[in-house]
């Protein structure tokens, strides 16, 4: 089966007119968490740290980097942009597999601002690069993420090679090209969780991506059957492939529309766990120090990843389930600032730390969570948490998105430029000029 | 066993005083080999599509395209020098497994312009770039090359990145992050030979492993394990790994002394091959007419990748025994001008080539061949070649190897310029500025 042709004309016979008005809306909701991400951390160390290593490399001024005001060449800024997405680890999720957006958005922000495109070819773009990253990060799912590949970085790359190739036009022929040049860079070590690696994958995946489309469009060629080919990507990558994941149902559903937006900076199994913690102070107005403990059922999950009794950094914090909530009811929040080493480190928060307890059952699912809080005065409160707010079945509103994004662009932007940046993500589709919303997401001197 | 931490720790501890002379007059003829080649390709329809593809996006005029007047950022010079390396595969071979030169010297060499190095710094680090890549890609060989790993790029990133990181002086732990970002960046499907693609795995590597450098050099993190870990590089990409290959006889062996130099431009499986139908021919004066048939016995390897009987284009070509034989039977020669596509065209190599036949036997190996060349009068000619030229039991001379830069460069580089780059090549290790050596490479205006 000529699985990659076959991806490759559905791809360029694509037109913006096909994509749903639902779809279209989730393009925009997915825009806004991404920029919010970046945005938040265009000063963090990594961040800062990739930037100085490649500055003197970049070339002319052609792109924005949410956040700050260096502007690098288009490929630079897909580098540092795909780094900035993921580094909070509050990106977007799909349902099942990737982390959708940190590889192709940096990549498409910046050709799109480049080449003065519009925002409903973004929005086009953006909606079939996730299509082909997810379809063909699913035909190898789970067993090539199991062998130990960051499938963001590995199945990224054709998401980002498949969007830049629509913006650029490029024909069936060269859009297989473009798919094979993404294959034959396809990479990304799961061992490096952990490390600064682990967000530069989707900055390579769009960086990469974002190349394969460029030499594609001036007929660099590559294999045709780069993703089947028994030396292709699926056979070389993964002990499964199932390419009839890449092809069926296309253009009747879109794996855009399985996309999760985190409210909390920490992984997703903890979040039903905060829920609780927020929902039951919010509701019943006690204070922390009235608490006399929490006690907290969850998956098996949550205490094989997020078990850390005394973390001491704010990254340690988010992976632990005891400080996340307590973070989260001594502050009724759980963002970046709940992740700080401050808050790692604030007595408050430590002496309700002191009082979680958690316990495993295996019928519990990884986003559900049963919390209770005893206080002094003998009350208890009780919530059953079944899906975590973010989740498919509890998705974050729009205003939900509105909120997160002016909690991570606070103090990186002043307050009118936020909500200018908030109104152009929901005009995408009606903007004509995408250099108009790189430049607001960009402080003004 | 801590193998990335201990490689880290033997790379940064090595002196140039503590390489071998034999090892640095190979360091400077792997270095005018791989100059012809980058030379020779300068004009190469992949290197111009690569180039006319990155070239809005390149950073300052930091170092040289040999062969070419235009000066890219370190960057992006080792990602098109490592491309012209490659596309003509006339590039340098351990006898083993790695083109060692094409993904760590076109990084090497730019760095070392930019940083205004001396020659024997780039000799130094050559030797230990080829020394990680090797010895890397040997412990996990060949089972990682047989699941379809383009081994040049995947253990070449860790020779660039090496390489470049000795340049940049790096201390212990960064050498280890470098080998850590080089590992989660291995990419490049064998898929892709006979593509566009297949030269730019080396030209990949370069740039990702100069990137990896400068990136450790910023402590930019990753894994301290990533070669050995679970889910490191030779678990992940590799179902044999044996760490002691990277470490056993470290300083007391040098993996550049196995390094093989090509007398034809085309994959070495069919050398052997050709070697036999060019001495036959010479010695016994037939004319191509004359020919009934050609037969051919070889190892299996030489069927499994260059078995295409009806190549048409001269990349195809090389992938083509059929074609190799019958260009060399009716030239003389195999160099660029018999992988053109006028000679895959050319009739009376047509004529020649439809009566060649190839064999497998797995007792033969794969610089050895047993050619037959039977007449149309009766009469019939063999010739057991048991090393090709150019292999270690017959390596070329230096004096093959300025015969052979010679021919490359012939028209893109001035007489005068030429031999001025092979005097500088030779006296590489007493250079002072390396900057001289790339500009003798550019021709003059």
């Amino acid at each position: 089966m000529a699985i990659t042709r076959t991806l490759a004309r559905r791809l360029v016979a694509s037109r913006y007119e096909d994509i749903p008005e639902a779809v279209r809306h989730e393009a925009a909701r997915a825009l806004l968490n991404w920029l919010g991400c970046a945005i938040g951390s265009s000063r963090h160390e990594t961040v800062e740290c990739a930037l100085g290593a490649v500055a003197p490399f970049s070339g002319p001024p052609q792109a924005a980097v949410p956040g700050r005001r260096e502007r690098l060449d288009i490929l630079h800024a897909a580098l540092v942009n795909g780094i900035s997405s993921h580094v909070l680890d509050f990106d977007d999720t799909h349902a099942r597999a990737i982390h959708p957006s940190a590889p192709v958005l940096p990549a498409l922000l910046a050709l799109a601002e480049w080449r003065g495109m519009s925002g409903s070819q973004l929005a086009h773009a953006f909606v079939l690069g996730v299509e082909a990253e997810e379809r063909i990060g699913l035909s190898v799912f789970p067993e090539h993420y199991e062998i130990g590949w960051h499938i963001t970085g590995t199945a990224g790359v054709f998401g980002a090679a498949a969007a830049c190739g629509i913006l650029l036009g490029l024909n069936a022929r060269q859009m297989a090209w473009a798919l094979g040049i993404a294959a034959t860079q396809s990479a990304g070590l799961r061992e490096m969780f952990g490390s600064m690696c682990k967000s530069l994958h989707p900055g390579r995946a769009a960086q990469n991506g974002l190349t394969a489309a460029l030499l594609a469009a001036r007929d660099f060629t590559s294999s045709e059957q780069a993703i089947e080919a028994p030396r292709g990507f699926a056979r070389v990558l993964s002990t499964k492939f199932d390419p009839k994941v890449i092809t069926d149902g296309w253009g009747e559903r879109y794996e855009l529309m399985n996309n999760m937006y985190k409210p909390y900076a920490c992984g997703l199994v903890v979040h039903a766990a905060i829920d609780g913690c927020i929902e039951l102070k919010r509701e019943h107005g006690f204070h922390p120090e009235d608490v006399e403990r929490i006690e907290l059922k969850v998956s098996p999950l949550v205490l094989e990843l997020t078990a850390k009794r005394t973390p001491r950094t704010g990254l340690e914090g988010k992976f632990s389930v005891y400080h996340a909530a307590a973070a989260a009811l001594v502050h009724e929040a759980a963002g970046e600032a709940q992740f700080s080493e401050a808050c790692v480190r604030d007595a408050e928060v430590i002496a309700v730390r002191e009082r979680v307890t958690a316990t495993a059952d295996p019928a519990i699912g990884r986003t559900e969570a049963y919390v209770t809080i005893a206080l002094n005065d003998g009350r208890s409160y009780s919530r059953h948490v079944a899906h975590a707010l973010g989740t498919l079945a509890r998705p974050m509103s729009d205003a939900d998105l509105e909120a997160k994004f002016r909690g991570l662009a606070a103090g990186v932007l002043p307050p009118a430029q936020i909500e200018e940046v908030i109104a152009l993500c929901w005009q995408i589709t009606t903007l004509e000029d995408v250099g108009a919303l790189a430049r607001a997401a960009v402080p003004r001197a």
